[in-house]
């Protein structure tokens, strides 16, 4: 196995959904308070070297600069402070640069996180700002929104595999039964197949509980050299591999529609970097922001052969107490989608997961994990491979 | 000296300006397309392994996600591709995280460019875009804009150092005295220290011509692993030094307001890693979207003492022909500032200067050049030293 390219020492997050009177800021700072609380060797005005934020929707609360805000809010200023926008992956992509300043020897231990505040728009507002991750000329311009492209994705997949309306209604079924666990999740309500089923069209075959829900929320996460990790936390998770990988911009540059290549290719660099295959994985945190993204996910990771995701959950393999439980956290269905702080969440959950601090959602001797997140219309993917410490 | 952290082997830049009809998309082919002229030893889709954007106007373009789509336009898709928002700094923070990721040996061979579309913009949208970098709640809030900010700073040090409205206007006098030389300039028209002290007030002491206009451009560089370099070019500029600092987001959070702390700290970063000191620098870009920002440059860059810079510039001693040439492209002032390409256009200066390709410009027998890029209100800064190789 791979040796560690980063640690992760600590971790906190917000609870996610509608935050009335919180901006980003305070957000943020939440999650960083429960990432300092967890981790009281750290003094961070004299430990923390650099932070990397991901946000999105600039211009919503009139504040770009952000990771700068985020860093002054925090008590930083003035360490470096980068703000990463790779629309829902912004913060892997984070994490992604900061695990290569760190081994480039830039810095010892930074702060990555991410942060968002989403639930004041309308709805017209938010499908305008998250439309404006697709491609302009060729899917904007049409009229072609996020559900439509995840639309299109689920039929190509349908039409190809055989993949059914009711496999996909499932993983809101399993995410939503893990969310219940979940005390930040912003959904925490068990539906049924029938429920999500005879939810409204969206744009067929999506269905309204199909789709996560736009949210407030920040996370945070606390990276190290590997070699300092144990100087703050006696579990360390070490970051052993990773991977960034994208498609054109627009649908219609693409091959099959079935198959999402960025994720195909993350998830090769991944497992090569950490020296670990699919049958390796223990846990798993994958991109559900419609449900056919994670049966696309399954297969991409090859927790499954193309075209078999569906029955992978129909099995119960995906489960909390499955073969490879995936989204013990609830998913992006039940978490909810502040986007920036999205990806950053998964890996917290992880953390959490190989930590022994996942309260009712725990499970059983699980050491390695990783984080499948998506941005845009499936044209980015990271992959992120951790392994606890023994 | 210290040795290169890594190396630019090429660089590429559009024609600033008010470029109708063309989006981010065409001016950062239309860079890219010089970058590879200039360096045919390089296949682009063989050697290019991950690109970082700097881009700040998102949603104007209607165009999230851009760095994604940037590489799509290049040809580089599926390389990492990402967009990194720092304010007016966000081309050279791309870079600083381009050169980690070599340095940690993620990839051997990058690009890093910005690319920005301002000119369909009404005056008014410009300023509340430009405003979002300013802090929410005690900028924007309270009707801060941009100029106002430079003209709070421009007051403090006139208050301090005896800085006169004469020694600002003279900045703007002397980069468009050099931006008549540059063919990719948005302005290009020298102006006299009357014509510049007449123009009407925007926010006193700042007047119209003291201000930079937000144009339309974008500006690449590929970057290589040092001692990969040779293979690309016989002439390499290394570089040696870099530094990233930051203010408190809001003004009011500051101390004395004629020091610009950011930029000290960031160079004094940059002077200790390059094992340089200013009076060894031979050509230097600075921020210049408002004079005042480049008299404070010259304080915080060493190039005179704390209160000196207006001297400086009376002297002459940073004109094309003086002891330490500043913005010999025209700086901001004449090139325009295409925001989120700005920091990229000044390195790109200081590369074409090092190796000889600057035409009219040109400066004879210079070997290490500085780049200055300021983000917002002075809340970001980063000082980027170069050395060519002989």
């Amino acid at each position: 196995m791979a040796k560690a390219l980063a640690s992760i020492v600590s971790a906190g997050c917000s609870v996610f959904g509608k935050r009335e009177g919180l901006s980003s800021r305070e957000l943020f700072v939440e999650a960083f308070h429960e990432a300092l609380e967890r981790c009281p060797d750290l003094d961070p005005r004299r430990d923390i070297k650099a932070s990397f934020i991901g946000h999105v929707y600039q211009g919503y609360e009139k504040q770009g600069h952000l990771a700068v805000a985020l860093a002054d809010w925090a008590g930083l200023t003035p360490i470096p402070s980068t703000r990463i926008e790779n629309a829902c992956a912004s913060s892997t992509v984070a994490l992604r640069v900061a695990v290569a300043s760190i081994a480039a020897g830039f810095y010892d231990i930074v702060l990555v996180g991410g942060a968002e505040k989403l639930t004041t728009l309308s709805g017209i507002e938010s499908q305008d700002l998250a439309n404006t991750f697709l491609d302009f000329p060729t899917e904007q311009w049409n009229g072609i929104s996020f559900p439509s492209v995840f639309a299109m994705v689920a039929r190509a997949h349908m039409h190809k595999y055989g993949t059914t309306e009711r496999q996909m209604a499932q993983v809101a079924v399993k995410n939503l039964s893990h969310g219940i666990m979940n005390p930040k999740a912003a959904m925490r309500k068990e539906l049924s197949i029938e429920d999500i089923m005879d939810s409204r069209v969206i744009s067929s075959p999506i269905k309204l509980q199909e789709c996560t829900m736009l949210t407030d929320g920040a996370c945070c996460l606390i990276i190290t050299r590997a070699d300092l990790a144990e100087s703050f936390t006696s579990i360390p998770v070490d970051i052993i591999g990773m991977g960034q990988s994208h498609e054109k911009i627009g649908l219609a540059g693409r091959g099959d529609l079935a198959i999402p290549m960025a994720a195909v290719r993350a998830a090769t660099e991944a497992y090569q970097m950490a020296g670990v295959g699919p049958e390796q994985i223990e846990i798993a945190e994958v991109h559900d922001c419609f449900t056919i993204g994670e049966i696309l996910a399954y297969e991409a990771l090859g927790f499954c052969e193309f075209g078999d995701g569906g029955k992978l959950l129909e099995e119960g393999a995906t489960y909390k107490d499955g073969r490879i439980p995936v989204n013990t956290d609830g998913g992006l269905k039940a978490k909810g989608h502040p986007v920036g702080a999205t990806g950053a969440a998964q890996i917290y959950e992880i953390y959490l997961q190989l930590t022994e601090q996942a309260g009712e959602r725990q499970l059983k001797n699980v050491d390695i994990g990783l984080a499948h997140n998506i941005g845009g219309n499936l044209s980015s993917c990271t992959v992120t491979i951790m392994k606890r410490r023994r």
